[in-house]
């Protein structure tokens, strides 16, 4: 009477026509699948309703037969945005990786959480093997203790960043909470990162007391006007305890100089994390690591390699050297789950965290490294740099129709389609009116590019600067050359056509 | 010169060979694999190593073959705890579904973040609608107006429930910090999860300012004990703003009563939260709902798929009626990414989380509701409550063997196995010793069962009562009527052997 086959109504051989179609998938968009099929809302759903399989949950939902949900795959990647496209750079992620799906199909399947040894065995050595890895990769007191997790997301990452230096600076905050405590103070660069004002808000710091400290025009931290203004918050009577430098901006690409900001911190013993989210690649590479000189004096940092290194979203990184303070921090010894008369019960994760479930996001990274080697993921961070500076060249030789907003930085080329009459563009002599127009170039030309389905860059303002685009190398997509020159004869002909010379600021508002 | 096939070890053929083994273990978790192959670390690694393929990540790692990876995924199947096996019951989750498998594999292939419309057009509106669904099934305001998200699980979840609350009790705590602000003081039964404390530790509320509410017998918070706590709190000048209740608690799977703590909640002005992670299944169920009576006038609600319904990890949802407060709360407007000058930009979901990137996580369960529907996910939620009815009705039937805790829960049995010279156990007139012994019993018989690899069954004390097993039916776990049989001849056998009639404290020191 137990039976449990009414609760089927698929069985694994759905799970051999659905994983064909999806390594299908994964075929096609190396040859030439639309970046993107643009269609509003309505008509996504005006699509699957067509096809049978309304995007809505009815009311009273029926069941629908597997040939309908096979159906709705097709159709979810038809529509959905193709990340694996050779001509998607609209994010610091790309293409995932093989090894990297093959790891993370592993562990869809095994379904289990990194809380206890128990019920994840495996996952739990292979955690602690690759964060030891990545700990002996930073080198410096890391090699000697750390300790770390695999997190949701970078923004969780630099959560727990500020949530463990709040702690360290006032170790009664965990019981007594923030109110009758001291007035802290955290730092960062007003290039960083949206998810530090997230983590204050979260953890009741409040945006008040996040500091944004002057960058240089590269988008990195100024050291010197960091100590002025954890001078000026001594001044006021508040107590500074938390820097949180960044590795790879989100927009620029700019690392922060951290040696000079880890000695800046130490005379004023502050807790500096680094935000290494995107830049972090950049240690695998003996010609890249000199930008993250210092990291190992921070407290702690994190790295995605869900980014630069087409690991499937999501595989961050939270590290710490302080070997104990994870624990102190998080720990709160359920007693139903770290049972300590369980078998193994010393090697359990789980009470280090802010979650209770856990996904074991570092299986792929480990699988996808034993894939490539140390070698191999040196030559693809190497390669996305070159492929940046590459394709920074080609804007420099594009006569004027394309502009660098700054010099290139590792990972990260920002640049401007520039209509002929504001040629060359010098935002500092630019009129209001030029900056308007210029402001109008990025949206047009990338909704053009996404109409036609042919590639997806973002955009975005930056201090004076009008929408630029930002280019990055990020997964582990095909590239041949003539794509990065065909895309940039693209561009400049949606430019033309756009913003014929003669345009006004009228005109360019298509 | 731009071709990147050197970064590239593994095509996706490799996905192929990997994806059909994957679906050979699905099979095979029906056809006798063990629940766990119990080794200790170092058997682990030896076996890995003995593999080919060691579990750690050399100093100078070299590049595998294709081969030695597949080695890898078998040997990590081998001796990961199979969650699929029809004797699992060791967590609130089990075997993973294949509509939900499949669903998820996509979202690995399709790679993307649920934070704007333009890379996740699909996922995004599927996230929408599977909210709106929730929403009319919860039913009175929230058919009005709601928002949510989808969130890295229940812990979060409840973080986000109290983060909202802090915010509308104190709307300037975003901005100033809690320092300066009101002293806020939060509650929660005796018995919910070990979350909330995590979450007054993230949020700076500290651990002195969340109460612990009595509990009755079944592990149910007193609205009584509520009322009395909220009003020795302003007795101290302190502001009480959020009450946690939890609809199916951990062990013993209580369902606090959600209609008289909605209306003290309301006579005091706090928000109520509810953690339904694991009882929340039961809102799909014409007969269980009554278990949840009340919930729609929570102000958020948190519930998780993962569990009882045997979505893949993670699949967590968070609810709330107060339409524009996860906006208001987490919104920091960043530039680059949430350009409004995008197309479909109103569509972005991401400024309204404490992350930035996000799996589409909604997608598995759309599909999988697609697959069953609401008929089909009705019966299977009543189908879990059956079992547990039925296996304590195998308790009681046990002369004396075995002897319910309690009374069962609607998917909750907490149970004993009780030596012969303890029975009847009556833990109100057992004696410290007595309760020694019996605390040995669970932790051995467990043991016993990891060794074998047969099933696999939590436990852990509670108050006053020694370690026991709980038992619940989570997941898409096949399961025969015989299984539940022969498990409980096995325990009894196992009791048998490790507790002989005449054994002592010592003799059950094994």
């Amino acid at each position: 009477m137990f039976e449990m086959e009414f609760f089927r109504p698929l069985s694994t051989g759905f799970l051999s026509l659905a994983s064909d179609r999806l390594i299908d998938y994964l075929h096609q968009t190396e040859n030439g699948l639309p970046v993107t099929t643009l269609l509003p809302p309505e008509g996504l759903r005006r699509a699957y309703t067509e096809g049978g399989i309304p995007l809505g949950l009815e009311d009273d939902q029926n069941a629908e037969a597997p040939e309908k949900l096979l159906e709705a795959m097709r159709l979810t990647l038809q529509y959905s945005t193709c990340t694996s496209h050779p001509l998607f750079f609209n994010q610091l992620y790309g293409g995932p990786e093989p090894a990297g799906i093959a790891g993370e199909w592993l562990t869809v399947v095994a379904n289990t959480n990194c809380h206890t040894f128990e019920v994840a065995p495996v996952f739990t050595l292979v955690e602690t093997e690759v964060l030891a890895k990545l700990a002996r990769v930073i080198g410096g007191p890391y090699s000697d203790a750390h300790d770390g997790l695999f997190v949701p997301g970078g923004s969780i990452a630099n959560i727990y960043g500020m949530h463990l230096a709040r702690n360290r600076a006032d170790p009664e905050v965990k019981r007594r909470g923030a109110v009758g405590g001291p007035h802290l103070v955290a730092f960062t660069s007003e290039q960083a990162h949206y998810s530090y004002l997230k983590a204050v808000a979260l953890t009741g710091l409040g945006s008040d007391n996040l500091i944004g400290v002057a960058c240089d025009d590269s988008g990195a931290m100024c050291p010197a006007a960091l100590q002025e203004a954890i001078m000026a918050v001594k001044g006021e009577g508040k107590t500074p305890f938390f820097v949180g430098a960044t590795a790879g901006t989100t927009v620029t690409g700019a690392f922060d100089p951290l040696e000079p900001l880890a000695e800046v911190c130490r005379e004023h013993g502050l807790w500096l994390h680094v935000d290494a989210a995107w830049g972090g690649a950049a240690l695998l590479s003996r010609k890249l690591r000199h930008h993250m000189a210092g990291c190992e004096q921070a407290d702690s940092l994190c790295w995605n390699p869900h980014k630069l290194l087409g690991m499937p979203l999501q595989c961050s990184v939270f590290l710490t050297r302080h070997a104990a303070i994870l624990k102190q921090t998080n720990a709160s010894g359920a007693a139903y789950l770290f049972q300590p008369d369980k078998l193994n019960a010393e090697y359990d994760l789980g009470d280090k965290t802010i979650q209770c479930g856990r996904r074991p996001d570092a299986f792929k990274l480990w699988l996808a490294w034993k894939a490539y080697g140390d070698a191999g993921l040196e030559r693809w961070v190497d390669r996305s740099a070159e492929l940046a500076e590459a394709f920074a060249r080609k804007i420099e030789g594009s006569k004027g129709a394309f502009q660098l907003v700054m010099q290139e930085a590792p990972f990260n080329v920002c640049f401007w389609w520039v209509p002929p009459q504001l040629r060359p563009f010098r935002p500092d002599q630019a009129s209001a009116a030029d900056k308007a127009l210029l402001s109008k170039v990025a949206p047009a030309i990338k909704e053009a590019m996404q109409h036609k389905g042919d590639a997806m860059i973002g955009f975005q303002p930056l201090r004076d600067a009008p929408n630029f685009f930002r280019i990055v190398f990020a997964g582990a997509k095909l590239l041949k050359d003539c794509c990065l020159d065909d895309l940039l004869h693209q561009m400049d002909d949606y430019g033309q056509h756009l913003f014929p010379a003669q345009c006004n600021l009228d005109a360019g508002e298509i």
